[in-house]
């Protein structure tokens, strides 16, 4: 299946600017979008890179489309083939976890896999007027739009699409669950802080 | 199965202290348990609750262990049947998601549904020589002790099962997705705060 893969190319992840500077959080934002790819490729797909700025991926197209992200979805929706769509801060994301987004789209017009916090980090869509709108709590509005064209919704339940990587406490998840590139640059410089409380991560040395 | 559901039943939930006072946290955390062990009963399975005081809880035994929770969970490990653990503060529990650890065990001698920031949220152990410690990063202590003790690890990958309700955000997670009794009690008194941001709660009037 055709996965598109949006792409924040031009200052990623400024969330996460509280524990990376700016040429860390570009290092981490590509490394992550490496293991968005790669979980899409072993699983059979056909990724895409949509990005606002050029960005190189081996293994995979990228288009440049600087409209938002939504928008950028949107042009590309309205076909007669399902099309998937997975963001591309998904650090933990596998092989396993992008099969359950597309199997759960098998017996409905719109597969979502919900973000933490009321976000979308997957969709697979198999309707022609259904279209997306990441803007706020996406996950509700997404349930919405689809029943709002008569789709029928699958939602599917993973932890490692639910995942996206927006703040310093996710960083934690990726030096628990990660096993690609993201995990492997982190695990480099931070470790985990188990100290009170949630885990953290701290700077290694 | 016969799955163990340990609660905390003086004093629940303390980090929600910020948003419920005491007695909206019984209330909230006995409506949590009341999911998780609706759950496991809609599952097929035979759920006991094991708590730190009395408490009333239709259609499940209740044992008192006022012993920590590792500990009351290690007094009931060692026979030869395979045993579930689930924490009660799953308000996302559904039946679909214990039958996906269930079933993860059928591979493995331990199968483990972690929790956010390393916890663990589920267990099914169907090894004689392993012990539970949910003390700190206890996903991957659990990971280690089964390695440590020659059993197979089975890693089930559920966002319902790795959102245990901790802290006021992770309340939001429940006005999202919670079908059972914890999502209406939290329905009637508050609703989604969708401003900037990651989504949080506001109270209702």
């Amino acid at each position: 299946m055709r996965i598109l893969v949006p792409f924040e190319a031009v200052d990623p992840k400024t969330r996460l600017g509280e524990v990376l500077d700016a040429d860390e959080r570009d290092d981490v934002a590509r490394a992550m979008l490496r293991d968005v790819i790669d979980a899409c490729l072993d699983a059979g797909h056909d990724p895409e890179v949509v990005a606002t700025a050029p960005v190189e991926v081996a293994d995979a197209p990228v288009t440049v489309d600087d409209r938002p992200l939504s928008a950028a979805v949107n042009a590309r929706l309205g076909g007669t083939t399902p099309l998937g769509v997975v963001v591309a801060d998904l650090a933990l994301a596998t092989a396993g976890a992008v099969d359950r987004l597309v199997d759960a789209a098998a017996d409905a017009d719109v597969a979502v896999a919900p973000g933490r916090a009321g976000g979308t980090n997957g969709l697979v869509i198999d309707h022609r007027d259904f279209r997306v709108d990441f803007h706020g709590v996406s996950y509700r509005d997404h349930v919405a739009a689809a029943r709002a064209v008569g789709a029928d919704v699958a939602v599917v339940d993973s932890m490692r699409l639910s995942t996206d990587v927006d703040e310093p406490t996710d960083l934690a998840e990726v030096l628990l669950h990660g096993e690609g590139e993201a995990a492997a640059w982190l695990g480099k410089r931070f470790e985990l802080d188990t100290g009170e409380g949630r885990v953290g991560i701290d700077r290694v040395g």
